[in-house]
């Protein structure tokens, strides 16, 4: 009865499953690389202690009642001097999910064309379907989207008069495969996104977490005219993703549309969050709290990378990337191993990870997987990469 | 160049005039009753501060990382236990805009009909027109959506195909003309529902908040099989509206459908907020400062029905409601006044309104306005009637 009642949307819609996954491995005797999700003894949950009594004692009136739809003013005021933009260029929203949310809102009719990253990050994917948008994936190298690919698929796309709305991007420490999109083909995209008269929704929720390497220019700082480019911004991994919150950059007349979106999707993000944040903020304690969470976590990516040198055995086809940043990297079976299969065996070895098909929107690709390396500890990051390295060394034994 | 990516929805997307509006009446000289703010100084800004310290020092970890998407457990349990529903019953929102935004996603194709009320909810219309829905408007009388307008309506509607998906009502206290439906009347229109095979979209900010009269059943509690009713709660006018959280209970394959969505829109609600909420529920706060809630706005009621008894016009057509509860009542002018033309002169005589079309899908129904009597204080309630008194005086004598 209720299936005849749902939209066509609703028909299309199944439960993420590596979310539905995520609560099998939340056992304690797994050691998981699964998830995405920051170090909790890294939030800094005194400092919000206090900084909340202070906002309750100052402005609890003003942070308790509802606010405008764009965000606090003093807030964007401060994001719009850290990204040298103008406040009219900031939306704050409900973490960088419900910027996918109303992005997809604005430009996605049913059937538009979207261009991923073949693979992507999973919510990105899940919030363009949410609109019926029909995928095109553009492979990734080392440097991310191959843009060689990218623009013979737009010439095709172009001739057919399937232009996608825009082309979805993570430059930075890449959702799910770790890579950084460098500045020179940042440009190349840039260039194609003009000539095509394309949109880029570029997601940067890694962009601050660099622990080697030189950061390259945001896409909006390479975009003259500031005319094409969405970014997307959270202090779900800079701060904690318990509060929501997060931004987006872009031109003030797709800001225009995106507020009016917002006003129907949840009139407007937590003022109480937002002042908290705000607050953090203006003592000088993010930049700090990053600086703290850059330390621990190229220390946890390091060992993890030392211990694949050590741990994985010698296979043809078996490698992984070597991120710059971020919490993820990925690692390729050999040709023929299937991630999907070998998991009930890393289960039932106490290890888990995310099968790499689900980044991809065809749920090809099934002999990679991403590993996470923020949540673990040091000592389950060399456990658990010995117990995977073990599961990898069996199951290839089996198969190959 | 804008204008030609935009989504079908986005063209069609306008400021809500009334947010517009009411950045016009901010100034303090105005009294305003535009608002449907809550009184801020009733907020429990201490109570706040002491329990977030609480929750950050005992579950700071959990708190700050990622939640469920049905949201806490906790919560949910004690929010079932309160319902006298299941937790199966229960996702949290991102308050009860997100639940309109959420139910529009699972249920409206573009060119859906939707029922509403005839004024109804501005946050209702603007969601469901963000799905591209039709709309038919059931006029009220003082019990409500009329139901045997309701039921030619529905008549008509089948006879033409074209039944609606659900039907959207404020039960109790209607926003925005304060009124309520009685028992007798909610079990007829779910009578409706059932014989033509609808769900009711049950929408309840202001329940908790009544000042005279019984309480009426939720419509939850008379659907005998809990299959066709969905019901948006909030925390925004019990506890605060700036911690964006509010709750749906509907079956459960309702439910699962919904939170498929809300993955796709903002992941989780704030695991922070929740866990403040839960705590002040747990610790019996919420229920003693909803008493105190009821206590002052009662007397806020009472002084503005006083007021207008007292200072309106003595003018055959012009009336006003009584409300049993809520933030707000709804004056009627005598035909051929308009409310809208007038508000000029109202802001020149520093006192505001919202004009009653706006309430209205169509626009029309121009000689009505909503006033809020939850946010001015007891003297500023006096001196507004009054000076609303005088302007709709003046107002007559030019055009009536």
């Amino acid at each position: 009865m209720l299936e005849d009642k749902l939209s066509t949307v609703a028909k299309a819609m199944k439960r993420s499953e590596i979310r539905e996954l995520l609560k099998l491995v939340a056992k304690p005797e797994i050691i998981s690389f699964a998830g995405g999700m920051p170090d909790p003894t890294l939030f800094p949950s005194k400092l919000i202690a206090e900084v909340t009594s202070e906002v309750m004692e100052k402005e609890g009136e003003r942070a308790l009642q509802y606010g405008p739809t764009e965000g606090d003013t003093e807030l964007r005021e401060k994001l719009a001097e850290w990204d040298k933009v103008d406040i009219d260029n900031i939306l704050i929203t409900t973490a960088s999910q419900q910027g996918l949310d109303l992005v997809s809102k604005i430009f996605i009719d049913p059937g538009d064309t979207v261009i991923v990253g073949y693979p992507t990050y999973l919510g990105g994917l899940q919030a363009f379907n949410s609109y019926d948008a029909k995928f095109i994936g553009i492979p990734l190298d080392d440097e991310g989207m191959k843009v060689d690919v990218l623009e013979g698929t737009l010439q095709k796309l172009s001739r057919d008069r399937n232009l996608p709305k825009f082309i979805y991007i993570v430059p930075d420490f890449q959702n799910p495969k770790g890579v950084t999109m460098p500045t020179d083909r940042r440009k190349r995209v840039l260039e194609l996104a003009s000539k095509y008269d394309l949109l880029i929704l570029s997601d940067t929720p890694y962009r601050p977490l660099r622990y080697s390497g030189e950061p390259c220019p945001n896409f909006f700082h390479l975009d003259g005219g500031m005319e094409r480019v969405i970014t997307l911004f959270t202090f779900s991994k800079i701060l904690c993703p318990g509060f929501r919150l997060g931004y987006i950059v872009a031109p003030p007349d797709i800001i225009d549309k995106l507020v009016v979106a917002k006003q129907g999707t949840d009139l407007c993000t937590s003022p109480f969050n937002q002042a908290i944040v705000r607050e953090i903020i203006k003592q000088d304690k993010l930049d700090r709290h990053i600086k703290k969470l850059v330390s621990v976590y190229k220390e946890k990516r390091d060992r993890m990378l030392s211990a694949l040198d050590n741990y994985m055995p010698k296979m043809e086809g078996l490698s992984w990337t070597r991120p710059d940043g971020g919490l993820f990297l990925w690692l390729t079976l050999p040709e023929g191993m299937d991630a999907n299969r070998m998991f009930e065996r890393a289960l039932a070895s106490n290890v888990a990870y995310v099968v790499g098909s689900a980044f991809h929107y065809d749920g090809n690709c099934k002999n990679t997987m991403r590993l996470n390396f923020s949540y673990p500890t040091l000592e389950k990051i060399d456990e658990g990469i010995k117990r995977l390295a073990k599961v990898i060394e069996e199951e290839a034994k089996e198969v190959l």
